[in-house]
């Protein structure tokens, strides 16, 4: 068994103990319903693989990566509200399964039960204080990109930076300091999540464009399609604004029904904007791997994160 | 000036710096809209009474009690979504002023700010975190409530317990542990605060049907008019259905604009249902003040509860 199967087997067995153990209602079943999607569980892995880097036992930190977990869960509940998603993960969302009032009241609840998982130590609760607070200035910004046709790129990448990239720093983080590492490592190997959480969303967002459908199984041009600002497309939208060029400008005028997703793909490519997001996103995995090289712990014990990471980018390291 | 005011001022004061402390952003402005709405702060003082009435000093039950007020907000916040309110406390409620999903998302961020008010005390983030639940519990209760014609007195009262009177019993327990007192005078003064609130909430009930319309400023009879499940009309119901009666039950059955209210009145009142809630209010408020009562701190000290509380009943204590 791999490292990552390893941890997801932890968690799944912890996750289905906390199943169990919730009372029978209808504010509790959305969230037995919810963290039982299936799901990768890379943040609380994450927070799993951190802990045992730094010399600490996963007993320690399972019931904190599970809090990680059910953060997530607690803004995806919500997010899905707020983006009117009828599906998450091809199953239907909890305000669609159920209503938007409970969807609202039982991700309350969620997150008050994530700080029950999270424990009491001083630095850990500050550390998930600070990122949950992030992760929802990112949706706020997220929501109100969809209203502005101007984003720089560094606002888009400032925005995913705290809407996904953080909380796997944040994982990461929460598993060192109970493992017992120094600050010093704590916020090094933030770094290390911070840029690979912002590689794994950029390349999220080009393979909506140039993946393979065999494999993401959805048809290229989902984003481009609803007009949704990724870097790819705020990147296509500078570059043709600077050759004096408008092919995209006009297709996302038109109402989504009516835009051309072959010209919009085929015009991205003459402009090399996948080779420039190629660029960035090796630039940011090289940061992050800069990051892990510099924590002082043997090589062997920074194993299981690398498997993480390829994982995550879908290469071997 | 009473204790009470004396209270209320230090923690506006404490509220309006939290306030300019938040970052400017569309975030945090509903959170600073509504945590200055004119509001009582109950609450909190309770947090502050009850750790001075340990020994404890204000200065490190301040941060500890915004985090209840910020708490508190937080449900009103997501509640009057819920409940698609338009005004709270002749207000425009957020999702009004805003929209529903930045009240959503700024509720959310309210709570994670009340945990960062709430600090690291292991007793105290363990308190929290079960009344929070709690509340979350008892608002499941209430939206269910609505779709259900048969709801018994017990459960309505296991209802607002939830709801309203546990949040005040777990404000006083955070100021209790903070001022240092043993579990055991913890759990008497929770025990004071569960009851009172009871008190408080049935008080309310009341008052919408027979208060003076002059105090309450609004109109008798608007819980009636609604169909709401108050204390007083299911066990009007009650007395109703077992005296072989229906008239409450047809004019239930009726559209909420063609129900008659002032027959509706005069049938709780011939059922003497105001004497029966008068009566449960006073075992409450006794079992309120028989809990104060013996806890072992001079009575000096008990001063600041009982001030509250007659604030609370409207009457003098």
């Amino acid at each position: 068994m791999d490292a990552l199967m390893h941890y997801r087997a932890m968690i799944e067995l912890r996750i289905q103990q906390w199943v169990e153990g919730l009372p029978a209602s209808s504010l509790y079943a959305p969230m037995a319903y919810m963290i039982r999607l299936p799901a990768k569980r890379i943040r609380p892995a994450a927070t799993l693989m951190a802990c045992e880097m730094f010399g600490g036992t996963t007993d320690k930190a399972l019931d904190p990566a599970i809090a990680i977990e059910l953060f997530h869960n607690f803004t995806l509940m919500h997010d899905d509200i707020m983006d009117q998603a009828p599906l998450r993960r091809g199953h239907s969302t909890v305000h669609t399964k159920w209503n938007i009032n409970t969807a609202i009241l039982s991700g309350d609840a969620m997150l008050v039960q994530a700080y029950r998982s999270l424990g009491t130590n001083e630095r850990v609760l500050g550390i998930f204080n600070e990122h949950a607070l992030a992760v929802c200035e990112g949706q706020q910004s997220d929501m109100e990109f969809e209203e502005r046709s101007d984003v720089p790129l560094a606002e888009y990448l400032g925005m995913i930076r705290k809407k996904t990239a953080l909380l796997l720093a944040c994982a990461l983080r929460v598993g060192a300091v109970i493992g017992g590492a120094d600050a010093s490592n704590e916020l090094t190997l933030g770094e290390f999540g911070e840029h690979l959480g912002l590689a794994f969303q950029l390349r999220d967002d080009l393979l909506d464009a140039f993946g393979d459908p065999i494999r993401t199984g959805k048809q290229p041009g989902g984003d481009l399609k609803a007009g949704k600002k990724t870097w790819i497309l705020i990147k296509a939208l500078e570059l043709e604004r600077s050759a004096g060029e408008r092919t995209l400008q006009d297709q996302l005028e038109r109402r989504p029904g009516e835009r051309d997703v072959p010209l919009m793909l085929s015009t991205l490519e003459r402009m090399h904007v996948q080779d420039a997001a190629e660029h960035v996103i090796e630039q940011h995995e090289a940061l992050a791997f800069a990051a892990l090289h510099s924590i002082d712990v043997p090589e062997k014990r920074k194993e299981p994160l690398l498997q993480l990471a390829s994982s995550l980018s879908g290469r071997a390291y």
